[in-house]
């Protein structure tokens, strides 16, 4: 009864200092894009919630409130906000927020997946300009460069090359999603598993040889290169939409390129689909490769997910950035890192007057901008030196006992074991003098 | 559909930031105590949560999840808190923990009482030294302090002085909860009307009397002689726990003196009772006078909860700052305030080529830490500086259309109108200059 229950976590100080240190160091990018903050319910109704997953909704934690309303817990950022854009049409536009909130998901707790989780979320809302979708990689990009992340991939694709190159192997349009399914899997299982796959869900294995035909002829050269190939089917079979869907790519590899993303970190993705059925244009994932983690983000354009509440067509483009995943990556990285508190002293006193005027101390120390703790409990110093050990104090300060001759304090450096005698009023420019130092 | 359900709040951009603004100052205080994060799951298994609320269980949100488990969203973040420090004996002790995490409670939604919101506690858990009592105090006097909020008391009592007043009395020990509840009340139904509530209960009226007679005598003078009043009562009657009540009471008195806290800040209150069964030694709750509206703050000492959960016994002490009537008050003083982004700048230009070249600049202005958005969508340069003005940007730049005859960038600031002709290479300088000049 004392563990949290089955895919859920509690977060000790030590774990929770480094998210918290992540996700200020993405906010500090996201919000000199101009990306402002907003939350929403963890409960909504259940009618905002469902109809929007699939399959996925019932992995949505509902139920029945007091007041015999049917509600849910948030599965993701994308639908809530979708739905304050909608119902708040004084914001301005276009509006963009960023959001970071745990979403619930009930399924299989396993490496890596849990059933509470956080989310980044980041969006435009209000404007069809495909610059917007542009920006959006810059800034994932940006945000993950800030993290020192290993080598990461953009990879890129438009939900209407997808449907394009449907139509133009032969598929019907009432087949697309089933298709996508498979097709989303192709870097994993292979194309001959993806037609076994196709084939096995009653469709034709001609227009499956055929769509794994075009996607390898445009597998081959730079973004240019493949992107030509496949404008000129398109061209070729009439297929007005699927040449939107390039012209979109071809300005987002342009505006990327020149704002100075590197050749290798965006990618064109013919296949990729990814899993929601709301978005309508350009799409991405960021992916680690090798990395064994899977995708570290994933979002895309989604046209008339607001509308679906309010009516009122509003066009949105946005990112999720899947935090989990990117502490997994990030957090090997720190194993066994000390937790050091900076600038932190703990003072250490044996007899209540004593402590008290430790308490006093305490404060104005920490007036100086010092974490300035004292330790309060009746135990014996060898104790509360394993305390500031264990904590990862600086330093420590030791006050005499009354017992003692002298009224002089003892600094002691944590890390050295050095310790030095110090009469009270000299203390705090001797802390501010440490400081100073370990700044240098 | 579009609006959150009733008593949840969607936070737009602008409170949101004030709300983070809050915490992030408390959490600069609370910090430098040493207290360090901890987050729980939203959800816990029913039997952690219930069993410790007394009536207020039925405000529990709780359902049967996928698994058919009973669970339920946490409703404060005391008894989670429990829970983790019976679970993790490695911890350090004392271990002192702050965390700010919603709660949810179906209570009827009113002025200032919502169904999610958020609080902040921070406490000490492994040691029963009253100065860690104390010091939770100075803690809650210096986090207040630093939201400069208008005059605020903290109403300071024991658990055990109430209970020896009851005795005193002559309450049966059974009864202590139920007068308590009415006793909770003295300050705004009156001592008549306590009476009447007390009798009601079918308790005896002869006692009542007593108990409000104590009380009365001992509501004279500074905390020293009213302290001394109900020492020298229990002293008469023999009632020793009232009495290392009464000795908690003035150490906490004499120590937060010494610490700095004038004396009108800290208030004995021999009636404050506090609603939850849990507390086991002092308790306290902050209130602004004349604020009507109810206490900011409240805790105590509760040796018993973290016990329930591992047998283990482990004494704790804390408190929970509302942060929502917090805000409440502190909210009036921003109306009106207007939302500026510091340090940042709009780009605008209205021509994809130049929109192109707005989106690096910005790169460039973000990396000197500039806040730095590009207008993308295609929109004529006044739906721009209106929207810039909207959002509270500094300053904004304009980019030439490609029929003018100039290169050079319009550098216009949004609150006095002033433009000036400034090439390209001249923004940055000149945008670091502002910052440098609004900074002194």
């Amino acid at each position: 009864v004392s563990q949290p229950l089955s895919g859920f976590r509690d977060f000790l100080p030590d774990e929770l200092k480094l998210r918290k240190e992540v996700l200020a160091k993405v906010e500090c990018v996201i919000a000199r894009y101009g990306f402002e903050p907003l939350e929403t319910p963890t409960l909504e109704r259940a009618e905002v919630l469902f109809g929007q997953l699939g399959d996925d909704e019932k992995l949505i934690y509902a139920f029945d409130d007091h007041g015999g309303r049917r509600v849910g817990m948030r599965f993701d950022l994308t639908v809530p906000a979708a739905r304050v854009v909608a119902g708040n049409r004084d914001l301005p536009r276009p509006f963009r927020r960023y959001q970071t909130q745990p979403v619930w998901r009930a399924d299989a707790p396993g490496h890596g997946r849990f059933r509470e989780f956080l989310q980044y979320d980041f969006d435009t809302y209000g404007s069809s300009s495909v610059l917007y979708d542009a920006e959006i990689l810059c800034a994932v990009h940006d945000a993950l460069d800030a993290l020192s992340l290993p080598r990461f991939e953009i990879l890129v694709n438009d939900r209407r090359v997808l449907s394009g190159l449907l139509a133009l192997a032969g598929f019907e349009p009432a087949v697309e999603i089933a298709v996508l399914r498979s097709l989303d899997k192709l870097d994993k299982i292979g194309a001959a598993q993806v037609r076994v796959e196709i084939v096995d869900k009653g469709l034709p294995g001609a227009a499956a040889d055929r769509l794994l035909g075009i996607l390898g002829e445009a597998g081959e050269g730079g973004w240019e290169e493949r992107l030509e190939t496949i404008a000129r089917r398109f061209a070729a079979g009439g297929i007005a939409t699927g040449s939107e869907g390039v012209a979109a790519l071809r300005c987002i590899f342009e505006t990327v390129t020149e704002y100075g993303l590197t050749a290798g970190s965006l990618v064109f993705a013919p296949a990729l689909a990814r899993g929601l059925g709301y978005y309508t244009g350009p799409i991405h994932e960021v992916v680690v490769p090798g990395g064994g983690i899977g995708s570290i983000c994933g979002g895309g354009r989604y046209d008339d997910l607001v509308g679906g509440f309010s009516g009122e067509a509003v066009p949105a483009t946005g990112t999720s950035l899947g935090i989990e995943r990117i502490m997994a990556i990030l957090g090997e990285r720190y194993i066994g890192r000390r937790s050091a508190l900076p600038h932190s002293v703990l003072l250490c006193a044996t007899e209540p007057l004593t402590q008290r005027q430790a308490l006093s101390l305490a404060g104005t120390l920490r007036g100086h901008g010092l974490v300035a703790e004292t330790f309060l409990d009746a135990a014996p110093l060898r104790r509360q030196l394993r305390y500031a050990n264990k904590r990862g104090f600086e330093s420590a300060v030791i006050f005499p006992r009354s017992s003692d001759e002298t009224t002089d304090l003892i600094l002691k450096d944590m890390a050295s074991g050095d310790q030095q005698m110090v009469p009270l009023e000299e203390l705090l420019p001797a802390l501010l003098a440490r400081r100073k130092e370990s700044e240098t």
